[in-house]
């Protein structure tokens, strides 16, 4: 888990990403996450900004030769990508293999527009346009979901990763500090007692001084709803063994996936024919 | 809520039921819930042994007739229910108005299969067939969904209810000793923030000599995820005050139902032909 802080400076924050990224591989990581947004500001204006081509750009050529370099997977957190002929861009998260090899790309698919009077208000639909479609990477530990930050909310969409044989669920995700302490720990224990699969919350640190101040907490929690790991709100680095025998445990001795009602509901996955 | 303790023997708890409803009413409830199995103990054999024809059986008719000598709303917990040219027998959920006219009938959907070794077996499906269909009952207050126990762990039931117009969700439930510290707050919250509705689950009181030794702690559940009122492991009463401006409140604030993507997945009920 890679909780940085994230400057204004774009390359002050890819630099900073490597050396985490670095010291989290030397220490024997298999895999790394980066959080949301962490290339720039998650403020609208910034983000729309600092948007950039997926592969082309910068910050995907450097997360590649970082994920080659150090043999690490890497689920490149989230940036801001630039799609031609569109004003509004994507909340996309790239992910690699030890090779550098993109093997996913995922764009956030619920958009966070929320207005807590007196506190926060926070409309990403105006800059940000939603993706249509499930990212599972494969990798040769397991499937993995996909997600970030809002779409931890909506259990459907975990469903449909659990469907799809995913093990793991990511989720580069920075909670604001209103709907944190309340619903953080909550909602990644939710997701992953449902879908029986690990889950992990990759928040970027707190900053008092942003306008946007996150709760942080980057997380791992069991298929069985327990954490495994917890940040706090400080930048740093962590890292945490998953047993993915424990998938297989948990799903034997509660099969809640196994008892979900097929005949009776069913999450369809709608085709949507929109520009990748 | 009507957190009685068992017996084996029926009249007890009919007349233990009564009483509760009656103190409840007493101190001003307009709705009061029992819990699952709460005419008989929560064993396959005595759970089959005790089924009842609906609305014809000694249960329903009681129940009814509590209803409206004390003018509440009930949700009359669970009881086996027994269906002509059917071995095995339904685990329903009936529900009367303030005239004790039956306002609605729920069958448990998700039936619990599970072997914790060493620990806890238990196979419900062995005596036990799983409902078809929705249960959403019309109050003066707002439309309440109906599910039970197991049913709760499945967030896509929880969804078809808050599409369906539900702002509130009641669960009577008993969970076991095993999974109730781990899951039971955790799954009710999860519930009531994904739906936003007041969600509350209504368990049996402990009963260490029981061979189903539950965790009880029935509790109420704001739309934010919050308890709001939860009981230990005794047997009792308790009333609570649920302020349905609050759900409007929650929603307007962070509209998570609106932000479920309709265009991307769906959740479909699919119809069954199954005899009620």
């Amino acid at each position: 888990m890679v909780q940085m802080n994230v400057t204004k400076d774009k390359m002050t924050n890819l630099i900073q990403a490597e050396q985490m990224i670095k010291r989290l591989s030397d220490q024997g990581a298999d895999m790394v996450s980066l959080p949301e947004s962490f290339n720039c500001p998650y403020t609208g204006r910034s983000f729309q900004a600092n948007s950039e081509m997926i592969p082309d750009g910068i910050t995907t050529k450097t997360l590649s030769r970082i994920a080659k370099e150090n043999e690490v997977y890497l689920i490149g957190g989230s940036y801001p990508e630039k799609v031609i002929g569109q004003k509004k861009v994507y909340n996309t998260c790239v992910s690699f293999n030890r090779k550098g090899e993109v093997i996913g790309k995922y764009r956030k698919m619920h958009l966070f527009d929320v207005d807590i009077p007196g506190k926060y208000t926070f409309k990403e639909s105006d800059r940000i346009l939603g993706g249509n479609e499930l990212c599972v990477i494969d990798t040769e530990f397991c499937k993995i979901g996909i997600a970030i930050c809002y779409d931890v909310r909506f259990a459907e969409l975990g469903q449909m990763y659990a469907e799809r044989g995913c093990e793991m669920i990511v989720y580069p995700g920075t909670f604001t500090i209103f709907t944190g302490p309340s619903h953080w720990d909550l909602v990644l224990k939710g997701r992953a007692m449902e879908t029986e699969c690990y889950v992990a919350g990759i928040s970027s640190a707190r900053n008092e001084k942003s306008k946007f101040v996150c709760y942080a907490h980057s997380s791992v929690v069991s298929p069985w709803g327990e954490i495994v790991k917890q940040m706090d709100e400080k930048s740093g680095t962590s890292i945490c063994e998953i047993d993915l025998n424990y998938v297989q445990e948990v799903r034997s001795k509660l099969p809640v996936l196994k008892h979900r009602r097929d005949d009776v509901y069913k999450i369809m996955k709608l085709n949507n024919n929109v520009k990748k």
